[in-house]
């Protein structure tokens, strides 16, 4: 056996930064030199941030990314750093290639490289294109068909991004086959509810087909409507966990690895059956051939996984400060209704945020209840947020004065004439709009469109409500909590009146949710079943829903698709969304069930 | 050779709508079988609608399309319609397949089916699926296998869908193997400018390429942002064009064709080597192997393209009527100013839905000039369109007197205020609500948000300015003019005034666009190579643009992305639109040029 000491930088990038990616990895480098690493691996497309979606079709930023990659391994070269073998994601082109009807213009790769002394060793590209939930990958990219395995003092590391883990053949069965000491995975793995458990799974799995050890690096931070949770992880060949790296933090995870030592295998390419109708090239590399010499092992880092509400309140509040940081704001405005939506949006807001940056405006009207000012006003003082009151009565008169407005109609105006009060607020002061609707509100269209539903960035977007209270109350347990995601509040942040009060969105006297939709309790157990899982009507009654209830729902989420479609982004936490992996026509008769 | 007249039956369907679809396909089948016609054919996806996006992903829907297919076999024997041949669009699933990670769930197939006799005669899927643009058929189908060869009355007739005409090798190479007599060829082909040109070229290059003649479907009718334009067309073996219908109209496209007498193969299933690096299997059928004798040849149906100005105008209409009409609405309420956007909007939805299903409001502020007002009220009444006066200038007091905004933020103040309007009476009375908004405004975000580029949907998104005032002349010269989708005014439907005057919001004292955004004779061009053309600053610069007017213009594009997100769909007819074929990410840093 021959140790190695691997460093995995789980670090946050930004799509096109690709100045500030290169410092990223260079810093990050220089971290894990300085712990001893003798190989450092950053995430898929980390120089370029994941997802770029269309922008892999534009030659100039292939371009840019290609000589970003050359300047990146001179400077690495350049401040020390040559010796220290750095594996990277990034966006390439093939050298030649042929250009076929319907492939991306360009032929654009999503690409691994291994930089060493100044160069640019070895290049490889994913293999397995995901094209599905999130994925565009067969519109952006085409399939790469090599995999380097490079001698690293005594031990073959092979490379594969992401995809490449999920699916059958290809890379892992390659490695396998060429002996591989070490498969080093990149990944850009976007978070999802309860992912984290299929992730170990898998990496043991792989570990084990290819009968050696597996070191996944994943990235962490928000990226418009996806949020990268980290949860690097490092497994044995057996697929025992050997480390992990916490969730939702940048972190370098280095472990100390006993290897089995290469074997005879000389440098050079073979082009090997790759299981899945297609053949891989291997492509042999020498870096050093000696083992180095032995040395005291470190304690390994293995973080626990967070548990089911922590770790979606952690996506919540890294999602809404990456966006709100990545598109150069500093503070944010949100409307603060007194209910239980607004409230935890504030509260994400100040803990993604600071209080400091959080301003709410409180719009009583003439059918707000006394409770929802003072509740506000509580929540506002607990948090130490900013706050002004405009009322919005005079408005609405002035509307009144030239409309004659009914019912729905005039409901509407209420909450669209909030929404111009924050609009306006926002556009004088340059604060980003925060939007309260939370995912049970957006699949039924129980919002208005251009009112509520208007704002920049949605953090409980695909949040049910049910959830919404479990998150408050959740939160308000973690007042004096250390966690590195959470403002250290002295006092519970949600007044307890707003988790415990009766929904209702005050448009008219006594108005109350459930006299439109159907208790949240039962409501939210169909939308997930219809909306997530994609049952059909009668799925839904075979699953134990009530068949009017359930095509009164799918009704109203059908109808809906429009307003959706104007919905501002918001962090992705469940298998599906109502973002980009939910794209249903707008134009549409089908109807479960008739 | 042999005769055969086949009917070409270039119609309207609905997404999801099975059943109004099916009678669709008899309805037409029957006027086939009345013109005398041995075999009839429809668009792909035909049943179903087209695109159907991720629905193919619900197994509901792919059952319900199964058994849609079967029930209107039955009807069409039912209805004395069985010996004629249908060939026509739907969704299938395979009857057993092997599913691996990341492919679509249950396997849906972009399906053509021979009806014949009650009975589904032969099946096949489309088997070059594109995954670019507007298309997205990697994420929901599996690719076909089969090349299916019907003889109908002594001629070999082999089918393909859309895509697999636009690809090298596949069906086209198969079918020329296979030594059919007819290449029929079912499309759901969207509109985009020149697209017609384009279109005649390709069926005759793979007509000689397959060496026989090429029958071409298309669908016609609009879908969310596309509009299928019809264009069906029949070539020669030789390329030569026989037939072709008028575009944007329903039409049954009828021609008598002298077609090679099929060869001695028998019937039963053969793997061909398709040239793609797949195999093909042709399946062979026999309906009636005896030419149908000697009969007059009727005179065909060479419809000429419609002009530039025509051809886009034509796609507005048709576009904006589909969408309003599909999704239930009958009328549609717009806000008019007095400018040359408002303008074509309204004429536009005259001409589409009737002037007596217009609803315009005029809605003066504080800095409308006199002339704004005149003018919309001169199109009033050329038009006949329904209007009244809401001027808002208490409204804007009423916000005033609790907010005090300055600036871009007091501008966008009366926008919204007159959005909520409009959206008001939209809720009130049922109009769907119409955006004036254009490409150059949408490009550069110059709108506000929630306000002017407010609605449901936008007819002119697609259209830059310049082509907004060409489409406005052109329209005033039609006046008296007979076409489908023009209505018949006696004069000019647009005052010269508002085609004359300079554009401007209107939002301040003396505010022209031109203080904001460069000459629209100068930015049009510069958008039209970044946007649809995807050139990279330097490309930009070298193909004549002004450098820092460049570099203006694409950080203003760059940075209007979040606006565009919340923008309702349009009909598309460039290359590239705003809508899903442009999905670039919200948060980048990425800049051209850095």
């Amino acid at each position: 056996m021959a140790q190695l000491r691997i460093a995995l930088a789980q670090v946050n990038p930004t799509v096109g930064d690709l100045d500030g990616n290169a410092d990223l990895i260079v810093e990050w480098a220089a971290r894990a030199a300085a712990a001893g690493a003798h190989l450092a691996a950053f995430p898929e497309m980390m120089l370029t941030g994941y997802p770029v979606e269309d922008l892999a079709l534009r030659g100039s930023f292939v371009e840019a990314s290609r000589l970003a990659l050359e300047r990146l391994a001179a400077r690495l070269a350049g401040e020390g750093l040559g010796d220290l073998p750095v594996v990277t994601g990034h966006l390439n082109r093939p050298p030649v290639g042929l250009v076929r009807a319907g492939q991306p213009s360009g032929l654009p790769l999503n690409a691994a490289a291994w930089l060493h002394r100044g160069e640019v060793l070895v290049r490889s590209a994913k293999h397995h294109l995901p094209n599905y939930g999130v994925f565009d990958e067969y519109r952006v990219f085409v399939r790469g068909d090599r995999l380097p395995v490079v001698r690293v003092h005594g031990v073959d590391v092979a490379t594969a991004i992401c995809e490449d883990l999920w699916q059958d053949g290809g890379p892992v069965s390659v490695a396998g086959e060429a002996g591989a000491g070490l498969l080093l995975v990149l990944n850009a793995s976007p978070y999802e509810r309860d992912k984290d458990d299929v992730r170990l799974d898998l990496c043991a799995a792989r570990a084990r087909e290819a009968g050696c050890a597996l070191a996944y690096v994943n990235m962490v931070g928000g990226q418009d409507e996806l949020v990268f949770d980290g949860d690097s992880i490092i497994v044995g060949a057996d697929g025992s966990l050997l480390a992990r790296a916490p969730q939702f933090v940048e972190h370098l995870l280095v472990a100390d690895l006993a290897l089995p030592a290469a074997g005879p295998a000389e440098p050079g390419r073979t082009p090997v059956d790759a299981h899945d109708g297609t053949t891989i090239t291997v492509d042999r590399v020498e870096l050093s051939a000696r083992p180095v010499p032995a040395y005291p092992v470190a304690p390994q880092t293995v973080a626990g996984p967070l548990d089911d509400l922590a770790e979606i309140y952690a996506a919540l509040v890294l999602g809404t400060r990456d966006y709100v940081r990545k598109n150069g704001f500093r503070s944010v405005i949100l409307g603060l209704s007194g209910g239980i939506d607004s409230a935890l949006v504030a509260t994400i807001a100040s803990d993604a945020l600071g209080p400091e940056n959080v301003h709410a405006v409180l719009l009583p009207s003439r059918y707000s209840s006394e409770g929802s000012v003072t509740d506000a006003e509580e929540l506002v003082k607990r948090q130490g947020i900013n706050a002004r009151i405009v009322p919005i009565a005079g408005m609405v008169d002035a509307f009144e004065d030239e409309l004659d407005l009914h019912g729905l109609a005039a409901e509407n105006l209420q909450a669209r004439i909030r929404a111009n009060v924050w609009m306006g607020l926002s556009n004088e002061h340059g604060h980003l709009v925060l939007t309260g609707g939370n995912k049970s509100e957006l699949a039924t269209g129980y919002s208005t469109l251009y009112g509520d539903s208007a704002g920049g960035f949605a953090p409980i977007k695909d949040v049910f409500k049910s959830t919404v209270w479990d998150l408050a109350r959740w939160r308000d347990t973690q007042a004096g909590v250390d966690l590195p995601f959470l403002h250290p509040f002295a006092q519970e942040p949600i007044p307890q009146a707003i988790i415990g009060k009766e929904p209702s969105a005050e448009l008219r006297p006594g108005q109350r949710d459930i006299d439109s939709l159907p208790d949240y309790a039962v409501l939210d157990p169909l939308l997930a079943d219809y909306v997530e899982r994609d049952l059909g009507r009668d799925a839904l009654v075979a699953a134990g829903h009530d068949p009017a209830l359930a095509d009164r729902v799918i009704r109203l989420v059908d109808l809906a698709e429009y307003k959706r479609r104007q919905y501002p982004p918001g962090p992705k936490i469940t298998p599906k969304n109502f973002g980009r992996d939910r794209r249903l026509p707008i134009t549409t008769r089908w109807r479960e069930g008739g």
